[in-house]
C-alpha cells in the first residue's frame, strides 16, 4: 500500500477559484431561454439561483474569483486533501507508470462535493434564503449540501433519484441525520414527478428528472433557491480547489502529469482536477492529456451530440450548449448513480469540441474490477463513480507497461464507497450487470431533441 | 463547525509505543492457567498468539517498545491523525469548556483499529503464519484486520457477532472486499458455537462467544494464530500512538486536558488516548481525570466485580484479572457492537482499582442524542461506540457551564458511523431502545463465576 503522501498546510488552501472560461479562446456558447431563443439574462437566472452564483455563471473575463473568507475558513475542516502516489497499485500492475491520486474522499461526507456545497449554501444565505432545494444521484451531493445547509441554518429539501434512494439507503440517512428532508424522485409532490409517474409508473428516476422536481419546488417556495451539484459553470469553478492544490503537490513530488483522469457525470470533479492543469495548456502551451471517464451506460461525451438541450427532464432549465444524449434519456440502473446524467455542461463540451480533452467509457464490471484492485492495493474502497477514473488510469498504466515507457498519471479519487457496499456485494456475488446502452436508444433519444440542434 | 485543527507531520508519528505497565506501582496480577491455577507461561500463550505479541503482553519493565519500521511506515497511510478543537459543539452547548477530540475516524477503514491490526498482522507474518483468525463486534476491528491481512498476504477468517452481522451488513462487505472470510457467530463451524446454538437456538452472539470460535479455529488450523482487537495488553500498547500524538497536539494548542474521555468496550481506544497522559500522572504527578464511557447495557467497570474470569464465552483463554460481568454475560442488542464485551482487561482494571481512572455509563438514547448533536455541530457522523465518549464529554461540558468554569476536555473519536446508518435510522424513527441491564442479571452472571473470585 502506498505511504507516499504529499501534504500541504492550511496556508496552501487556494484563496481564489480558477475560472477557465476567461482563458478559453473559443468560449462556450451562451445558455438560451427556451421561449425566446435568446441568451438568458442575469435577471431570469436569478429567479432560480442565488445572485452571486449567477454572476459566476456568466463571468467570462475574470480568471480568478476570490473565495469568500467564511467559505475558505470552512474548507479547513478537511482541506488541503492529500495527494498520494499509488505505489501499491503500481506494484499490483507491475507498471513503469507513476500513478498519483488526489484523495477527495477524506471530506467528512466522503466526497469532493463539499467544495461547492459550502459555497452555494453561503451564497444562498447571503441572498436571504431560508430554504433551498436540490437533487442528488448517489447522494454524495445531497450529503454534502445537507451538512453545508446545517452550517448556514438553511432548510433543505433533496430529491434523490429513486434507484439510488433504494440502492443507498445510508446516504439518505446521512442527509436526514443532518436534518434535511429527502424525497425519492420521481415523486407525486411535483407536476414534473407526477407526469413521469403517470406515463411510466415504475420509473426509477434520473438526475434530469430529480432536477426538474427540485427546480419546481424552489419556484413555488418563498425565500427559496435551487442549487445543484454539477453541470453549471459555478460548480466547476468551486471545484478547482482540487486541481490548484494538486498542482502544488505534483510540484512537491517533482513531476508533472502526462495525463489527468476523472470520472464524469455532470463534470464537477472532472473540472475540479483538470481545469487548473488545462490552464497551462491554454496559456503556457504545457501539454497534458485530459480524459473524462464515463460510464458505458451514459456516454454523452463519447456518443452524444453537441447541441442545445435542457439540463432537466421536464425542461425547466435554460437550454445549455453541450454534448447530450437527450434530456429524456433514462440510463440503466448502474450503481454509479452520480454519473447518470444525460448532458456534459457547456464548458467541458466546448473543451472537448476544441480537442482539449477526450472521453473514454467504462462498463460497470470493469469499474468494479478496478475498484476492487484499488481497494486491495491501496486500502481505500472507492465510490462506484470514482472507480471509472481508476479503470481508465489502469488502462493507461497497462499501456505504458506494454510500451515499456514511464508515464505520469494523475486521477481524482472523488469519493469513498463505504455507503455503496451493497454494490460491492452484488459484484462479489457475480450479480452485477455490465451496463451499457444501445445505439438505437441513443438515436431515439437524440431524435426527440432535434429541434435544439445547432 | 470547527476548523481548528492541530496537524502533525509524518516525522511526528511515534517511533515507540508506550507500555504503561512499566510505570505502574501496583502492576496487574498475572493471567492464570485455568487448569493449573498458575500464572500462564510464555510458551502456553505462544500456542495461540504470535511470539512477539506474547512478549509484549508479559513485558512489565520496558516503558517504551520500538515500533517496527514496516509498521511505522504503514502508519503513514493515514497518520498522524488530526486533533480538532470542537468549537461547533462548544457553541451548540454554549459552554466555557474547551472540547478537543482526536480524530481516529480518518483511517481508510474508519477507526483506530488499524493501529493494532497492522502490528498484529506484521508479527503473525514474522512468525511464519499463512492464516489468522479473529472476532469482531461492529466490524471495525474486522475491517481493519482485513486490510492489514491483505497487506501482509495472510488469509483471514473473521467471526462477526451475529447481531452486528445483520445490523451492519456493509462492514461484512468491506471485509469481503479486502478478501477476508466472514462467519456470523455463533456458528455451527466450531464446538463452542454449536454448543451455544444448541442451548439457545436464537442466540445473537457476543464478543465473548465470537472469541471462543476464533480461538478454536486457530487452534485447529496449521500455521495459524489468533489475533484480537482489544482487551489484551499488546493491543492497548499499539494504540498508544493515539495519545502520544495527542500529547504533542495539545501542546500545539497550548493547553493540557483536565479530563480525558473514551468509549470503553475492551479498552483499546481508551488505553490509546489515556495511557500517554496517565504516564504523567504516574511519573510526574501531573493530574488528569480519566473517564471510560461504558454502555449502560454492558457496564463492567461501573457494575462488574474485580476478579479472575475468562476472556471468552467457552473458556478457551487464560483467566484474566479484571472487572467483569461474567464471561457468559449476554448484553442487549445495542448498536454499539464494539462495546458488547463482558470484561475490561487487566491493565485498565488495575488502574481503576487503584483510583487512577473511573467509569460512567451511558444509555443508548443518550449516546445517539450526543451523536446527532455532534454530527450537526461538527459535520462528522460518529460511530455508535464513539458516541458514548461524546455523551460523557457533553455531560462534563454542561457541568462546567453550570459551575461557570473553564475545563479542558479531550475525547477520542474512535471511528465514524457511516456504516452504522441503520442505527441512526432507528433513532430518527424513534424505534431505538434505551438499553441497559438489570441488577438481577448482573448478579446472576457474577454468581456463575464465583469460583474465580480473588
Amino acid at each position: 500500500m502506498s505511504t507516499k503522501k504529499f501534504i500541504l498546510t492550511e496556508r496552501d488552501i487556494p484563496t481564489a477559484w480558477y475560472n477557465i472560461v476567461a482563458d478559453m479562446t473559443n468560449k462556450p456558447l451562451p445558455m438560451m431561454d427556451p421561449k425566446t431563443k435568446q441568451p438568458v439574462t442575469e435577471e431570469s437566472l436569478q429567479q432560480i439561483f442565488a445572485k452571486e452564483l449567477v454572476k459566476q455563471e456568466l463571468n467570462t473575463t475574470d480568471a480568478w474569483i476570490e473565495i469568500p473568507e467564511p467559505v475558505r475558513d470552512l474548507y479547513k475542516i478537511w482541506r488541503p486533501t492529500p495527494l498520494v502516489r499509488a505505489t501499491g497499485l503500481e506494484k499490483a500492475l507491475d507498471t513503469p507508470a507513476h500513478i498519483y491520486f488526489k484523495n477527495e474522499s477524506v471530506s467528512p461526507v466522503g466526497s469532493h462535493k463539499l467544495n461547492s456545497a459550502l459555497a452555494q449554501a453561503y451564497y444562498c444565505k447571503q441572498d436571504g434564503c431560508t430554504n433551498i432545494t436540490t437533487e442528488t444521484g448517489a447522494g454524495q451531493w445531497g450529503a454534502a449540501l445537507s451538512m453545508a445547509s446545517k452550517i448556514f441554518g438553511l432548510e433543505l429539501a433533496v430529491y434523490m433519484v429513486k434507484v439510488s434512494y433504494h440502492q443507498k439507503p445510508y446516504r439518505r440517512s446521512i442527509m436526514q441525520t443532518f436534518g434535511a428532508q429527502v424525497i425519492a424522485s420521481p415523486s407525486m409532490s411535483t407536476k414534473a414527478g407526477r407526469k413521469i409517474l403517470t406515463d411510466t409508473p415504475n420509473n426509477q428516476g434520473s438526475l434530469g428528472c430529480a432536477i426538474s422536481e427540485a427546480v419546481e419546488l424552489a419556484m413555488q417556495t418563498p425565500n427559496c433557491k435551487y442549487t445543484l451539484g454539477s453541470v453549471f459553470n459555478w460548480v466547476n469553478l468551486h471545484q478547482t480547489v482540487i486541481g490548484l492544490e494538486a498542482e502544488k503537490q505534483m510540484e512537491m513530488a517533482g513531476e508533472y502529469p502526462d495525463s489527468i483522469i476523472a470520472c464524469f457525470g455532470g463534470g464537477s470533479n472532472f473540472s475540479g482536477i483538470a481545469f487548473p492543469f488545462l490552464r497551462h495548456k491554454l496559456t503556457d502551451g504545457k501539454d497534458v492529456e485530459v480524459i473524462a471517464a464515463e460510464p458505458a451506460s451514459c456516454p454523452k461525451l463519447s456518443k452524444g451530440r453537441f447541441q442545445y438541450d435542457f439540463g432537466d427532464e421536464a425542461g425547466y432549465t435554460p437550454l445549455i450548449p453541450m454534448y447530450t444524449l437527450g434530456h429524456k434519456f433514462m440510463p440503466s440502473n448502474i450503481h454509479a448513480g452520480g454519473l447518470r446524467f444525460h448532458g456534459a455542461g457547456s464548458i467541458v463540451s466546448q473543451l472537448q469540441k476544441n480537442g482539449l480533452m477526450r472521453a473514454e467509457d467504462v462498463n460497470q464490471l470493469e469499474a468494479f474490477d478496478a475498484a476492487t484492485l484499488f481497494a486491495k492495493s491501496e486500502g481505500i474502497i472507492p465510490a462506484p463513480e470514482s472507480s471509472h477514473a481508476i479503470a481508465v488510469a489502469i488502462r493507461k498504466a497497462l499501456k505504458a507497461k506494454e510500451e515499456g515507457r514511464k508515464e505520469v498519471i494523475l486521477f481524482n479519487l472523488s469519493g469513498h464507497g463505504l455507503i455503496d457496499m451493497a454494490a460491492y456485494d452484488s459484484y462479489i456475488a457475480g450479480d452485477l450487470t455490465v451496463g451499457g446502452v444501445s445505439d438505437e436508444d441513443i438515436a431515439r433519444n437524440l431524435k426527440s431533441v432535434e429541434e435544439f440542434r445547432i
